[in-house]
């Protein structure tokens, strides 16, 4: 009835974590919440991408997509716990050895948000990419130093 | 040109905790981080809170903040480490002395979430009340036990 589908295609993985936890919350790692709250992440920027690149229409839901990125920014170092890398973490020890540089990282994604919630208010999809390609540098603030190459 | 003042209304505190984060995210304290993850809860559960009664209508900007509820519950026992509590706060010593009940509460938040993102999805006004109440519960869960009164 909505244009929910959409949300869901571009937002299935935030979908799925929002499932997992239900089922397993209580039996959750902190690595197991670090990767369903990046999976939240990566569906709410994958909706500000489909809005940013014409292939939805923005809408409400932009904006709350858009202050969710913020929500998860605040606290993304407290998934980041001493200690808490495994054998399947891609999370390298320079984020312990270098913890003020991750802090800054995220604190870099927390400040490039709000101007993405002003252009997601606006609906002006020029306005929508330029903020978003802003916060999806940010990204690579975190991503390139601290985080290891994907296991083939 | 959306909907999106409503949304600032009901979603007003989620709004200011993402601003608060982009101006202090690298000197924000655990406390800090916890008040403003509080704030952006509250302000999604009020966004769907209004949709509940009637006072706006359903959209996709429903199913986003019943996402985004699932999505703080996932890591909200994250916001509190032990020895974090200070003489402003109102967490109570309980929150470390019984780490298990108050995962627990935590966990019953999340598992009432996929309901209410279900209902959403549907649109429906009284489906949504009602997996809203089943949320609503569950947040004295944690209020309840685990945190003080509030100082006059």
């Amino acid at each position: 009835m909505f244009n929910w589908k959409k949300i869901l295609i571009a937002g299935a993985a935030a979908t799925i974590a929002v499932t997992a936890t239900a089922a397993m919350a209580e039996m959750m790692s902190v690595q197991d919440k670090r990767t369903a709250t990046m999976k939240a992440l990566g569906g709410h920027m994958k909706a500000l991408s489909g809005v940013a690149k014409g292939e939805m229409a923005a809408s409400d839901a932009t904006v709350v997509h858009a202050m969710a990125v913020g929500e998860i920014a605040n606290t993304i170092t407290l998934l980041f716990p001493e200690g808490s890398a495994t054998a399947d973490s891609r999370s390298l020890p320079k984020i312990w050895s270098d913890w003020s540089g991750f802090e800054k990282a995220a604190a870099d994604l927390s400040a490039a948000v709000p101007a993405l919630v002003e252009a997601a208010k606006s609906g002006d999809q020029g306005k929508i990419g330029a903020a978003l390609g802003a916060v999806g540098k940010t990204c690579g603030g975190c991503h390139k130093p601290y985080r290891a190459e994907k296991k083939s």
